[in-house]
């Protein structure tokens, strides 16, 4: 597989699935996986180096609240991470994008909107096929799909 | 020593050397360690496991940002782990306070108040003291000193 | 008992006996007392001063809004306190959670995550296990217990 | 005196001295006095009973951080309390303004502005003048002074 | 009648109606009235004039969003006004708060918590009570009975 | 003149001059004036109608605080109302913003960036140009300004 | 067509709708299209160059999120463009409303309210009517039927 | 050139510099380009083009408030973007946050920390790293160069 797809609860699943979505219909091979950085910290370390080793070259990480896990991730590889925070709390997910985004210098963590899992996805693929040709056809034609349906949707309301 | 105080950063000192000072006033042996949950993932849990077989019995962490040192630290121990979010970033610290403070089930951090490492120092001794009547002793002592300080300011106040 | 569980409101009752119900599970003696920073301010110093005496050895304080029953409680004893910021408001409980957080020197209150009643509950039995391996062994096994259950989500969401 | 100034920290005093001053200027009896939510709870206590037996009529409480101290005087009388938030932290103001202005049902604090002291004598004034014309009278005459200052302003302005 | 509350819309009536219950329970007489800053300037103005010189001694004023109305009675009178706060819209009421309490020096509003119309009246009655014993008491009747109240919950909850 | 532009407080000069400026430069009648919402209500209301009266087709008005100045201009007249929320206070005009800007529907009040006054000055330009071709030519003049001073800062960087 | 109402996504209609529910009562020619400045950038600036040719004098447009489409319009007219932010997120707007506010200096675009599509139609309006006598008294029948409303609702309440 | 750096205004080059110090020193050819979303639109969008088609495989966009850039960029390409929030306003960078990260579906901006150009520098490296493995080698030095300077401040501090 080329994207591991990681999440902190299995509660997280409904959303973070439409990340491995995007990557099914864009043929990319990838793993769904529920490691928690403050509950599995040692399965979590030893999971990112056994996929980096396996093969992996982007990780995708959605969590909640003190959303870390994209963070501990990134500590454990050099590979791209991208972090998906949830709306998990009463804060309506600012919590998990603060705690996803600010990382500190010299670790990044590539943060998508809040609950933006299937952006995540999307921006996996955007990250593989800048070496792979095929792959970056299919993400025009994707692009291109997206603006077919505003435009479809801009003769519906006009004709409204 | 009982007390492992960390931060993430050098820069962090000037705050966090104010929990080392409370223990020493207070005669808690402890220590002051630079250690990142992002930068040195692996020393940061190694030192977490060979402190607690050392016999620490509480840890401080303190970090800025997407502060994940409190949170990271408690994933690997059972011990109690004080957070003090640091004001590191032109947020003011609502970001390391979220990251602190809004911790999964299970595995809790207790966040003290942004910069609050003074008073991480004094609840580390309140927690030992749990069981060590001279701590408790001098923590009262302590308070009571706090109680004169504002009846003093407020004879100046008065007389002002 | 060895651990108070107060809230300024019944209504708090649903989530702070979760707090209870983790004590219940370790074995660790404990009350659950409705008391007001507000209404019931004598009432609450004469319970925290008589609490201690009686050999409560930790506070657990839930609030809502301008929660300041968990600073109440810390203002009378020198016995660790830990506040539960709760939700009650169109706010999202980021009140609650400033009120209770932003302690003064001198002062500390350890702060939970909004809503977290049932860390509070791990928190106060890892306070009262650095004195007592049995309760530490205890808590230990739920650390792992946790680790199981994120393991297990991790072979269903694989396998699905 | 008729009215009661009290402040957490001495050093809130430069700002909390505004009150005194306004009242002065109107000749309403005040002290100015630092007294503690949480470093001396009792003599907070003692104080604003005492104060109402003494004839205090109305109560100003500036802190900043978790802005306990006008939450604390508003639980042990019935006189109205006006809470005057501190910019005293790095989230500028909004801790102590959430702490002072989100009060449960019965018991309530009037807020001011972040940092509105002055405002705070001159609510306390308008509060006493209810009953009192020629105080009023001079509240009349410190709008009209207001308003005076605005239209010599834009004269200045619209001459520039 | 001795209170007027203002609401800035019909749809603000069953908060507000809040502040007339508990004048009406403590036989305060007071009114309640739709008028809005925006849209009825000049009524609004007429009307705090008026109820001026009718003898009304405070002013409540509630609204939501950009709740001006509380300041723009405060401009019209020297009065006591009180403002609630609103949640009417997606910001859960953090615009009403800070529309009503940040005013400017010389021209106090005492702002409650948000939606705190019950406490408005509470306050309203504080202030008049400063020159009313008879009233006076009543509040201290109606703060036991909040106490009785929260030691019936405890009593409920301790031998639940 | 053709467009007033109003400022709370005499301090507000320095940015609302930023305005006049740009109505200056293309040519379009203009007057700063001081008058507040709070302060001197009466005049401000009276100078709304009167400048509708000789003329003036559009306003801006800047404030901090609980800025409520645009909004009470709108109160009074139909012509757009501009709002430039300005940073006066410690919460760095997230008040003033939310304070201009939320307005309830059938008044509207156009908000600028916080500290926009330079935008209030193009854009009441723009409204003035849907009617008025020659001032149309100068903003578009004034676009292509802004565009060539981009691209020759971007030669210089490009150079560096 | 006089004002073109754009959205950024069809379920942007229901909100967007009462923009053009406004102008259809005044007679105001206007369009509602969907174009998206992310989905469809080179449709939207094609349209607004377009548009602007054959007269279209002032643009709307909706959008939550990162609600960059008003300033993508306004990157490519000089004509007036009203923002509408949308509750479309977690954040209740909060993004949105940023997002379409802080425009640079030299481009501004004119915030409405969150979800304030009506205004966005009266204000669209007010700049119309600037020229046009006719257009303005609609407004000022309809700023006084607002006014009627309120004095019926108050007479209502008063009633109840 | 293999990574553009976009920045909206020349003032940001001090930041966005750091991006291109971070890629010269891994090696990797990069240009600092001037171009705003708003003043340059047709060059933003033609810059964005001609770079694809000359290579550029990575593009990073810092803007501060309403940081529309990376956005715009994004909506030109399906090259992997990077957004650098900017802290340039009152607010401290929560605007250029919110406006970079909450970009809608199927249009991924990756964001990094505000103001953390450097950090983008090293994720560009990073997704170029995913097809080169001598670069990959580079980033491994690079962060156990990171690792090493936090285990020589830790020697620092406990040598204190």
């Amino acid at each position: 597989m080329r994207v591991a797809i990681l999440m902190g609860s299995e509660s997280d699943l409904p959303v973070m699935r439409e990340a491995a979505e995007v990557l099914r219909e864009l043929g990319v091979t990838h793993q769904l996986r529920v490691l928690s950085a403050h509950r599995t910290p040692h399965e979590t370390a030893a999971f990112v180096r056994a996929a980096e080793a396996d093969g992996v070259e982007v990780f995708i990480a959605g969590a909640g609240a003190a959303a870390h896990l994209a963070g501990a991730v990134a500590a454990h590889t050099a590979r791209p991470v991208i972090g998906v925070p949830l709306a998990a709390t009463s804060l309506g997910g600012l919590d998990a994008l603060l705690s996803t985004v600010q990382m500190p210098s010299g670790v990044p963590v590539a943060a998508m909107a809040i609950g933006g899992a299937k952006n995540a996805g999307v921006y996996a693929a955007q990250i593989l096929a800048v070496a792979d040709p095929a792959l970056k056809q299919k993400l025009i034609e994707r692009k291109a799909d997206l603006q077919r349906q505003v435009l479809e949707a801009d003769a519906r309301v006009r004709g409204a």
